[in-house]
């Protein structure tokens, strides 16, 4: 069935009854003008908004065999909670504000809408509002997220302190590997299970917002590393005012990316500097609070590596194992 | 200057520069990961978000004359301020999203965000946050904004009563009659200055927040008339479940509108009746209630008609002069 056939109207019904019932803080959901959220005292309110376009966040629906409208959805949900993460708030509600073109299936609107409502209940983010409308070119879903956080504790960019230990979660670079991946697959349709690993990276990727909730004050600073690791270190240097020394050594590479970089033989370390949509986090803390930081992602079965420590003397230094320095210049993602 | 050159970040710092100060309660604005706010005690928020859609929303930028960068980007301003309005809420703060082609010129693309900028300080709207994304197709803004109002206070579709009086602000249809107007005119290379005052109900409508905010609980029920006045009143007697007659000796012609609808030999009642995006208040409220609007109305210097009346009888019956009524089918927006 094609989205004409049922119109806006018929959507936004299918979409009230996907989406279910709110938290007692939503005085009114989807439905009316705007929405309205009970806001609790004590608690600061954290917001964030951001975009999946078709064909440069997510692969056209019938392009590769292992996307599917699903795991847009999903991904979709992951890489805006993974941005409260970063603010250590407690994800609470969302609006998705979808554009789509005419010749849109409805099915696949449907299923991508169920996914994104199943990928905000395990988080409790509750749906309380939206936008439909249509667009002649490429379907983009944008969704603004608020997350809740007792009053003045949302850990910034800008609280990084010298002496602090820099730890990252998860294996940056994957994402940017897995995408490569994924075009290379769709080139030479080959679709080998051996990449599936490797490519769940990019197709579905689960934010740390867990993590981000448990570290409360624990981290100085606090980001995720969407625009690849080496840039989004250099946003909480920049605005910490602080430099950083990294081991290489330290760096985790995952086998996966390893594996793919030798059959294609490419640089491991492109995608590991690179621009890297990986939605993982990069914290820094004191040593001390670095231990219990240990500690509890090794409750949670979460990879943390603490890859460097911060400094005094502004700019990211590498070390290898014989202790020669390089400095080292961040790129990150380039959206123009 | 085109925007690959500047990039992401240059666009961001430029928008951060536009956007200066913020309220008290916006304790972290562009920026971070987040931006935070701080909810006053005893007050709930209210959200919406609106899309405009380059083609589909506004015309490209060098398709008319008479529409520019800032007439886009204040439009979108008002078209999101209204569904605050219609809730009775103070605006607050927003969240901008942009969807940029490559292509898009920055100065364009400043001159828009200027006129949102602008647009957003009358009513004390803050931008906190937002996204910026590139994308392949039409050009896109979408604003999630948030409103303030007392607790419980918001005013909603399903209140109205059996007995209260049907009022509407502004001129229901001319934003319709604009738009067929402005294409006309852009079909037949001819701008004549004669038809300037109805094109701006499309190009530079003005949402009634200041109503909103205003009328508090004297409205029974408030909703905008974004859809169509017959429409958007069927939202309101559908969620309060009640009915209306309507005089149509009541029914508000804007001289401009017919002034147009005589030259093009339309009927009138085809933009009075049918879709259109009007930024203007439908509200029900009771007799004596209704006089001390239009009371606030007349202060104002704002145009409100009382239209009808809500009836027990479902449905919508418009009555001629000779009291004569027929049943009318709402017809409104149809996005696909």
């Amino acid at each position: 069935m094609r989205l004409e056939e049922i119109g806006e109207f018929g959507l936004i019904e299918r979409i009230r009854q996907l989406v279910g019932e709110a938290s007692t803080q939503v005085s009114l959901g989807i439905g009316d003008d705007g929405a309205i959220w009970q806001p609790a005292e004590g608690k600061d309110l954290v917001f964030s908004c951001d975009t999946q376009v078709e064909g440069r966040h997510f692969l056209p629906f019938d392009q590769h065999p292992w996307q599917d409208a699903t795991s847009v959805g999903r991904r979709c949900v992951q890489v805006n909670v993974s941005d409260l993460a970063a603010m250590a708030a407690k994800p609470r509600f969302a609006l998705v504000s979808l554009g789509l073109p005419k010749y849109c299936n409805v099915d696949d609107i449907e299923m991508m809408y169920r996914a994104i409502v199943d990928a905000c209940q395990p988080c409790q983010l509750d749906i309380i509002g939206g936008n439909i409308t249509s667009t002649s070119g490429p379907m983009f879903i944008d969704m603004t997220v608020a997350g809740e956080v007792e009053r003045g504790q949302a850990r910034l960019r800008g609280g990084a302190k010298v002496g602090d230990r820099i730890g990252v979660t998860g294996f940056p670079g994957t994402s940017a590997a897995a995408l490569s991946c994924l075009l290379w697959q769709c080139e030479t349709e080959q679709y080998d299970e051996r990449w599936r690993a490797l490519c769940r990276h990019y197709l579905a990727p689960t934010a740390r917002w867990e993590l981000g909730i448990r570290l409360g004050t624990l981290a100085h600073a606090l980001i995720d590393i969407s625009d690849g690791l080496f840039s989004d270190l250099g946003h909480v240097l920049g605005a910490s005012g602080v430099g950083a020394n990294l081991f290489r050594h330290s760096l985790p590479y995952a086998s996966e990316l390893l594996d793919y970089c030798q059959m294609r033989g490419i640089e491991a370390d492109s995608f590991l500097m690179g621009a890297s949509d990986d939605y993982e986090l990069l914290l820094t803390a004191t040593p001390e609070a670095s231990e219990e930081i240990s500690r509890i992602c090794e409750e949670d079965g979460l990879a943390l590596h603490w890859i460097g420590e911060l400094t005094e003397e502004r700019g990211i230094r590498l070390f290898d194992e014989e202790g020669e320095g390089e400095l080292i210049e961040p790129r990150g993602w380039k959206h123009f």
